[in-house]
């Protein structure tokens, strides 16, 4: 194995821009493992009932912020759910309590998202509504009446569309799979960005139906094919400014995933950043994995930089078979690297 | 929906040339299934320990011909798995104790399959001996090296050269998924055809991880796009005598299914015969579901005309949530035809 890091380096805390972060007592219980490896966290609005109003939007980010405890760098940054219905006065009321982006869910492509937009173009008024707030604009860019394997490719042309209708707006496509999304991102101009997933960095569909079937890495998007794989690493790994880190993490439990009809999502808060600094120290470079975690993402957000630096020592561990009841990524397997809590820039 | 069917119809008792029956207690419980539907079946070796020799095989033969009990019409055609060390007098025993194919598994591809064939040339001189005693080769044609959508058509050119190299060997490309492998078969000699089975048939990749996750229908080969479970469905309902029934059933209990290293197999014994009558009244004709069923694969076997027929008459009902502990394709859902117990065709 080549070891180009050192043994014990640190990076300013790594950010999130896609996190599942529950409801009730799985909320209580998950908010600290994302609070321990991450500063900036973009948190997802598909809850039952989901985030639409400035109130429920108030109303979860007290309750993570209590599940939080004593970790003062953790801030959820708010999302709230678009629908056709959302007026430019429900969109400003969102932005002026603090929302951060809207998640655009295509009804039916994932987990909780049966009452997501049926049709796209009626939700026009309400991205002009997020672009005179500077809202970001978080997309699930799947087509769900397409082939599963071709969903997020035939998502595109609307990524595109809404791209050109909107130059001023932010726009996220999220957890991308596919080498023509990569493609589709790098071509459109710098308010266009694409967060990356651990489990896609990592994994193709191979994972999921390969061998015997594994559940509890099904997710949606589901992963590509190897060289769709190739393309979200090459993109990582390069100097575009447009790639960066949202884990998409989801806790479901056991029962929910080894199941007759399992739940969609990977659950990687606690083994995203040792499995990160494994790839990019195999395929990347330092500068590029602090590029990938800490900046783009923040910059792209247009949040400060982080006032807190973690420390990372080549110190394997194995990853534990369920946190509470939900099985990780690599669960039972090593990782190679041990995180610090979170410190203080010292002069920062 | 079109009806193009009668109400009532007989035809003759269909085989099945592509059956998986277990052992033991399993075995006891599902042959029964199997032999209420299908008169020759054509049996797989993957046992535990697998089918090698004259001596296994005669056994098997007989505790499946037991668990039959009272089904005269039911005769189970033998096949052993092969194995680099087979001898030219192995394959002779084999062929002398009634065996009528030889499977080749490439090691790692399926269940049961660590055992099998690792160089497939090095098994060579066991399909020369298997040409010289009139014995079908059965192929599991995946290369299990390859990401899991790509399998079967990096194994094709090895079909096409076993076929190149063995013009006698009569070779049954089993359950075939892709539409090069259609096209394949139909290009290669007569000596070369095919089986599907009904969840190839009627299922893409999307029945597996399109929505949520489904181990039921989760199989190897995995189905694959909507282009290719169309060109499976234009050969069974074509006049080409190359595509014919292998249902793969295979019973695999529920804590095998729904578990963190779900099992690949469909139980499908159970309701084939009304799901490919249904099918086949939508998108074929009673000539080509006759031939696909009754006619094709006999022929190709060389056995004679079943001496029994079945009468399917419109009449639907519910599929069980559960076979035993396995759930069967379909399951809790109305299929549209009941079929009667097969008697001696008069006059036959």
């Amino acid at each position: 194995m080549s070891r180009q890091f050192p043994d014990t380096f640190s990076l300013p805390l790594p950010d999130d821009f896609h996190l599942h972060l529950r409801q009730d007592e799985a909320l209580l219980r998950y908010v600290p493992d994302a609070a321990a490896s991450f500063g900036r966290v973009i948190v997802m609005p598909n809850t039952t009932p989901p985030i639409r109003d400035e109130h429920s939007l108030s109303r979860y980010r007290e309750q993570i912020m209590t599940a939080a405890g004593d970790a003062p760098w953790f801030v959820p940054l708010m999302t709230f759910k678009i629908a056709e219905s959302h007026t430019a006065d429900a969109v400003r009321r969102l932005a002026e309590s603090g929302a951060t982006a809207g998640k655009l869910y295509p009804q039916g492509a994932t987990t909780n998202a049966e009452d997501g937009v049926s049709d796209i173009r009626a939700a026009w008024p309400v991205f002009a509504a997020m672009e005179a707030q500077d809202l970001v604009l978080c997309i699930h860019g799947e087509d769900p009446s397409s082939f599963v394997l071709d969903r997020e490719d035939a998502f595109l042309p609307i990524v595109d569309q809404i791209a050109s209708d909107f130059p001023r707006l932010r726009i996220v496509l999220e957890h991308i799979t596919t080498a023509r999304a990569v493609d589709l991102v790098l071509r459109l101009p710098d308010n266009v960005a694409a967060t990356i997933t651990v489990h896609h960095l990592l994994l193709t569909l191979d994972a999921i139906i390969g061998g015997f079937l594994n559940p509890h890495v099904f997710c949606k998007p589901v992963m590509k094919r190897p060289e769709d794989r190739e393309a979200l690493a090459r993109a990582a790994c390069s100097d575009s400014p447009k790639f960066f880190f949202g884990s998409d993490s989801a806790p479901h439990p056991i029962g929910a995933k080894e199941s007759s009809c399992g739940c969609a999502g990977v659950y990687t808060a606690p083994v995203a950043m040792p499995l990160l600094i494994d790839f990019f120290e195999r395929h990347g470079t330092m500068e590029s994995l602090r590029a990938f975690c800490c900046e783009r993402g923040r910059r792209f957000y247009r949040v400060p930089p982080s006032d807190y630096e973690v420390t990372y020592t080549r110190e394997a561990w194995t990853v534990p078979a369920t946190y509470g009841d939900v099985v990780p990524l690599n669960a039972g397997r090593a990782v190679s690297w041990t995180a610090s809590r979170p410190t203080i820039i010292s002069g920062g």
